[in-house]
């Protein structure tokens, strides 16, 4: 198994899912594997922007968005410990303002456009809302990230981030 | 608001989360927006694919992965109705066969090289493993939609899918 075995830091143990605030066991299953539902998130940190109002938000982030934070969860530092300044990445977000019953949409809320299915359009409104962001990295202090390009909008939880594997390419 | 507010479908509503496996009620909050925790991730579909040995699966799509079917709910077809044979897409996953209580990593799973942050990594393993994968449509079949370079594992909960917004970029 080409794995990293080492075992988790106390503190990411504690703070991995294992019971949702009533008390009911989720997620954490045999092994710490994901399999099984329900999948339950476990918010990295969240957005801190003065982008507060949906409706006057860009809708992608190269549309005029300001600078933001990422705040992560000091449990997760390590998994930070490479990420470089000038460099873009991917962050996923849980667009926690959206709705998940909406299929078709207007795309870029004008509805003068032709309704299309979610699934062809960047609509936050979606099943699973999960934001696609590609930033740049602006400043690094501890866990607070400064980055470029980011519309999400202030609170967003975080869920993850990636590199860009190559310059210009979506994986 | 500039919102599409048809009512969704009744299939849609009773497909989305509202009662977890014990009974218990999750996420569906008022107004059906995301808002409130826990999170949960209600799949839309899953992967088929020959791929089943996370070990001897390639490590990214283009690097020998075979061909591979979405198979989606049959309540989200509404929002697949605009993919079209030929072009890109954006696919993400929940990786269930993954480790969340990771944040160091071989990149690559090859023990050679240094371990980093998992955020700087495309690793599976992750707090939140989701998947992000560029795939293209090769041709559609109700909701079965078949794809070139996905290199998720057959079973793999599909979770949302996004347009490439242009061409090489990936917001």
């Amino acid at each position: 198994m080409r794995r990293t075995n080492q075992p988790a830091p106390q503190s990411l143990t504690a703070f991995l899912p294992g019971e949702d605030p009533a008390g009911h066991q989720v997620d954490r299953g045999v092994g710490r594997s994901a399999t099984g539902g329900p999948h339950v998130l476990q918010p990295i940190g969240r957005v801190e922007s003065p982008l507060v109002d949906r409706d006057l938000a860009p809708k992608q982030g190269d549309e005029g968005s300001p600078y933001a934070w990422l705040i992560f969860e000091p449990a997760v530092r390590e998994g930070l410990r490479d990420l470089e300044i000038g460099s873009d990445a991917i962050v996923l977000t849980w667009l926690d303002r959206a709705r998940r019953d909406v299929l078709v949409v207007h795309p870029r809320g004008d509805p003068a456009r032709r309704q299309e299915g979610v699934f062809s359009t960047r609509s936050p409104d979606r099943p699973n809302p999960i934001g696609l962001h590609r930033v740049e990295i602006v400043s690094i202090d501890g866990v607070r990230i400064r980055v470029r390009n980011l519309e999400a909008l202030d609170g967003t939880p975080i869920l993850d981030v990636k590199p860009v594997l190559h310059q210009g390419d979506e994986r």
